[in-house]
């Protein structure tokens, strides 16, 4: 009796009997091949009895696809595979991994530019930059108010002041740096917007547990929402505190109590840091899956649990 | 015979006779002081023979002005005399130093935007970033075109391309991003304008034979272009390449053959790189001087000096 066999792989889902192939329905695109079991149950119809090849018959049927002809076919559809994978392995995760590491980037650049402009202002008005601390409002102030006005509001002439009547040319070129300053504020503050409306789609739960700035760095640390789901509320506790983690195993030095979610209102007030951390982390890593496994929104009630745990 | 003693201080010009004050003219301000030699002759004139207090008189003088009365007058007097000093000391080359750190600062900032620009954006056109090795190009055209537009040029379809189709909210962020380091580079090019112009005025021979980058990299790196012009052209020739020079002191590492300088086209397209450096440098000392003092503009003829010498 001869056995018919079923076999299927990229290129299309096949019949074989007596070592020869018998029928075959080839796939039109990889949508066909993800929706293989239709053709499958197609072909089984039409031959009622047909089995899945084992040992020999298996052996065969791979050896009759290894012919050269196969060859470039097969690359082709793989690659397109592979392609389809990566195209789908980019999840709304690596959008938030992206914004939050620019996020932090933005920060470090700010940073630098609000220091050069500090520098470069103090030559022409040394007495305003002290006796303003908040970047964004001098960067704000620097560009409203002239020197005139800064003076006379400081309490200055021309007589007593440090600072040097530039000419307009070189106040300019002062100026076009504080506007860049201030345009990456504006743009650290556009995406934190943005952040916050991604992960209020993506993972509510994490979102409102702990705010959009924790939270994406949690999920940035952990590499994605996935990961950070199945980690150990222990790890999500720590995730943020590597460095001070592997002195610890190194050097024995104190080990840390908490990573990201140190900056955590909750933790920050809390007397007993350890502890406060312990119960959010707990908290998070129960968010995550939530938000992972598309569950119910239920962190705000998580929350009150978590402000009622901590106070007591 | 009683003699009369001239003394002046910062609050005014004074005469004495037998330890006693006989005569005064008070600095009405600062500028009254850096005219002293006026008043001087005034009361020299006035009272024809005065003398310079010497050893016991000057002790006597000192100790009257020592006077708890005239502390808060002098403390007052010499704060603004400070305040004008360091007003003073602006000069161009702070202008200078201050443009050319930033520039090198934009720099590095404009680097992490295209960084973080090129990553995010991998996720909807990741074929397109690894087409375009030109970093403003790529920043001009992501915002030029849309996804379709580039794709139809790269011969790619929804079907082949492994980037994933983002929604307008998610591609507007990335393009914020392009903005923002669009107008980094923008800012970066404005100040190198900027830059040559301040030179020009102040630097003009530094400007023509080295450009305003190299130009004003050596000025930093001095600290002012007084102490450029005191040194000598050896160490010109070297600055910039502090750490190498630190290396091959301390373990005896190849010496460096040039700082900065090296950048300079005179320098790399010369088959002795180490001789041409050293002629450069002895160049670039002598228009630092030239510049510093105020010289002729020589620069253009030291050029030609140059290339011939080179070229030998």
């Amino acid at each position: 009796m001869n056995m018919k066999h079923l076999f299927t792989n990229i290129l299309g889902t096949f019949v074989f009997e007596n070592n020869q192939l018998k029928d075959q329905i080839l796939f039109k695109d990889l949508k066909d091949y993800l929706d293989k079991e239709k053709f499958e149950q197609k072909l089984t119809k039409k031959y009622k009895k047909v089995f899945e090849p084992k040992d020999k018959d298996l052996e065969f049927i791979l050896a009759f696809f290894k012919d050269k002809k196969y060859f470039k076919q097969f690359y082709q559809k793989n690659l397109l595979l592979t392609k389809q994978q990566i195209k789908q392995s980019v999840q709304d995760d690596n959008l938030i991994i992206q914004t939050i590491s620019s996020i932090k980037e933005l920060d470090r650049l700010a940073n630098v530019l609000i220091k050069r402009l500090r520098e470069w202002s103090e030559l022409y008005l040394p007495e305003f930059s002290k006796s303003i601390q908040d970047q964004e409002k001098f960067i704000e102030l620097i560009q409203k108010k002239n020197r005139k006005q800064i003076l006379k509001e400081l309490k200055l002439t021309e007589e007593t002041t440090m600072g040097k009547a530039l000419t307009k040319t070189d106040i300019d070129e002062i100026l076009a740096l504080a506007k860049q300053a201030a345009s990456t504020y504006q743009l650290r503050r556009k995406q934190e917007i943005y952040l916050e409306k991604i992960m209020k789609k993506f993972c509510p739960n994490i979102l409102e547990l702990c705010g959009s700035t924790i939270g994406a760095k949690l999920i940035e640390a952990a590499g994605s929402l996935k990961r950070l789901a199945t980690f150990p509320s222990s790890t999500v506790q720590l995730l943020g505190a590597e460095k001070a983690l592997f002195r610890h195993i190194k050097t024995g030095a104190k080990s840390p109590k908490h990573g990201y979610i140190k900056e955590h209102l909750l933790v920050q007030n809390a007397k007993e840091k350890g502890k406060a951390a312990r119960a959010l982390a707990d908290k998070i890593s129960l968010a995550a899956r939530l938000d992972f496994f598309k569950g119910e929104f239920k962190a705000k009630q998580m929350r009150k649990e978590l402000e009622k745990k901590i106070k007591q």
